[in-house]
């Protein structure tokens, strides 16, 4: 228990182990699958995580900002794609990045790719991904918007500073469904349409192209990735609240928990406060029986963080305060000073927050920022 | 327009004008009232800023964690009240602190009580306040549990190094509601509830206990603070827009807003992509009829941002995509690679995320993190 006596204010704890292990999975069925592993680096944000990932034969990432290519490439990963409409305010930083590493930018409009080609015209290149909407509805050429795809890739065939790579999708509507049918369902009908639009591009000649798609519920779940050629998910590696209760991964494949000092507790109304707030877990949620959950709660344990206590989550969260619900039975197995381990809905608005892990076996790793 | 030329990606503009503006007519009002003022320095976090406060008098100030007490003890504020119940596991900093500052601790259990006491026997002492329930439900001892107060109240004068000072609640749940008339009623309400819980322990000889009280919608609103002798909103000095839909304040007055780079455009759905998103401004939101809003739109000015665009506003966030819903009419004000100005659902969120402002005069200020 020596990890948890030093424990005095919320603390990002991760379990090596089972970050691990959530890795060797996906690596070993992105092996078998012979599809092109290209994990998102958003989730942990750290050089030091990223190099469980280099151990494991992983050479390719992804990452959604200009700043984390930048770091990522300071520690030597030399083929990054930054999966988000590139930001044509940071040009200097593109520009720079593209002599340093094989950049890879996504693209979704003629403007974007004009600006890009005549700005990059006397550097060594990039490659283009145009990014797709096969459904999520954030972002991205409509797939079935076969003029548009058209305009943006013939535009990018125009600057010799610009190689067309393929159409690339976020299929976040995954996020929205919950179990293997649904989430694979939605799944192979995003595959479907970016087949769709590469075969309307190929009919203009434009041939050749790849597919890049890959999110963690599909990812994890799907037995076939369908006619790809790149996956990127980024959460398994820590997974969390809404993937577990999207019967995406076990609640034990989750890999980071909140230690939280406990600070009141309210047994009339079965409550207890924790250190822990928004600050720490971001307002981000999954439902429980309707009702947010910022975090479902586990007790501290010689190893790391127990089970879920049935019936236990952060039903509030202000600045500071978590507000936790649990059954009174549990209530006894918690004290005023003690801590509570708290799983996050979201790993990757946590960790953004935290910007630290301590891992179980006491070492303190950084990210990004 | 020099200072947007120079914003690349997404960056917390303050407008100093407006801030002062709001702290002006806040302490101008608690003067007028007699009453104590004693902001509370989580929304804006940073020791600069706090000289301004400190250049218009206030000299007293609520943090809401050790950490925040530490910092700004550091820079010469000696009168802090850490509104937030005493974390027990931080023993080592709260004695520190206590010898360096007039420190306030919030308690609502004997157990932290007792604890306290033990730990600070041989420090010159700290002012206790009990944490009261008055209706918001997160956290405190009921108003109505005479028994509980009581006893609490007693635990404290056991100890020479505590002093008993009074009476502190958030009412929260002013925040829940809209307008003048129900946030005063609400507020009323509490500091009825408050005067009913102090004479509770007169009747036991527990005389001369100050009330606390002061959240942001009600310090703004309501003519009459009633029976109280100190404030502690926080908010105010930025104020977001939550508050602006509750009726709390006029858009104008808000003076943060995070200037986000275009990187879409979706005429189709009368939408735009952002570089802004969910680790930039935070999961919270305000409710715009019934929907979730995580900000508003204004586009930038010489002289700053301008009034929120009508019918715009934020209506998804991922962890860097912020998609704006907006009139047909506005899209062609928009191009990408521009950018827009985003006023906050909750200003207070957004800063401890951007750890940093840009003044509209080009200063950047930074924050505690």
């Amino acid at each position: 228990m020596d990890l948890f006596s030093k424990i005095i204010k919320p603390t990002l704890l991760l379990d090596r182990d089972k970050a691990v292990r959530n890795l060797d999975r996906m690596l070993s069925k992105a092996d078998t699958q012979k599809i092109r592993f290209r994990p998102h680096f958003k989730t942990h944000q750290s050089t030091e995580i990223g190099e469980w990932f280099r151990s494991a034969g992983v050479n390719a990432i992804t990452v959604s900002s200009v700043e984390m290519a930048q770091y990522f490439a300071a520690a030597g990963w030399d083929d990054i794609t930054i999966a988000f409409p590139a930001n044509l305010r940071q040009m200097d930083e593109i520009r720079t990045l593209s002599r340093q590493v094989k950049l890879s930018l996504l693209v979704e409009s003629v403007e974007a790719v004009e600006k890009l080609g005549n700005e990059l015209a006397a550097e060594p290149g990039v490659d283009i991904w145009i990014k797709v909407d096969a459904g999520a509805g954030r972002t991205g050429v409509g797939w079935d918007a076969a003029a548009e795809l058209k305009q943006v890739a013939e535009a990018v065939e125009r600057f010799s500073g610009l190689r067309l790579r393929g159409l690339l999708t976020h299929a976040g509507h995954t996020y929205k469904v919950r179990g293997k049918t649904e989430i694979c369902r939605t799944y192979h009908e995003s595959v479907d349409r970016m087949n769709a639009a590469r075969r309307s591009l190929a009919d203009h000649g434009l041939v050749n192209l790849e597919i890049s798609v890959g999110d963690t519920p599909a990812s994890t779940l799907c037995d076939d990735p369908g006619e790809v050629d790149e996956i990127r998910p980024g959460n398994f590696i820590f997974y969390d609240v809404q993937q577990y209760l999207a019967g995406v991964c076990r609640a034990e494949d989750i890999a980071v928990a909140l230690a939280c000092p406990v600070v009141a507790k309210h047994p009339e109304r079965s409550e207890i406060v924790v250190y822990g707030g928004a600050i720490h877990l971001s307002k981000d949620y999954a439902l429980v029986d309707g009702v947010p959950a910022y975090g479902l709660v586990c007790l501290p344990e010689n190893t790391g963080w127990g089970a879920p206590l049935p019936g236990a989550f952060v039903r509030g969260l202000s600045q500071e305060h978590g507000v936790i619900r649990l059954r009174p039975d549990d209530l006894d197995k918690i004290q005023i000073g003690g801590l509570v381990c708290v799983l996050p809905a979201h790993s990757c608005l946590t960790v953004q927050l935290m910007r630290s892990y301590l891992t179980l076996e006491g070492q303190r790793i950084h990210t990004l920022n």
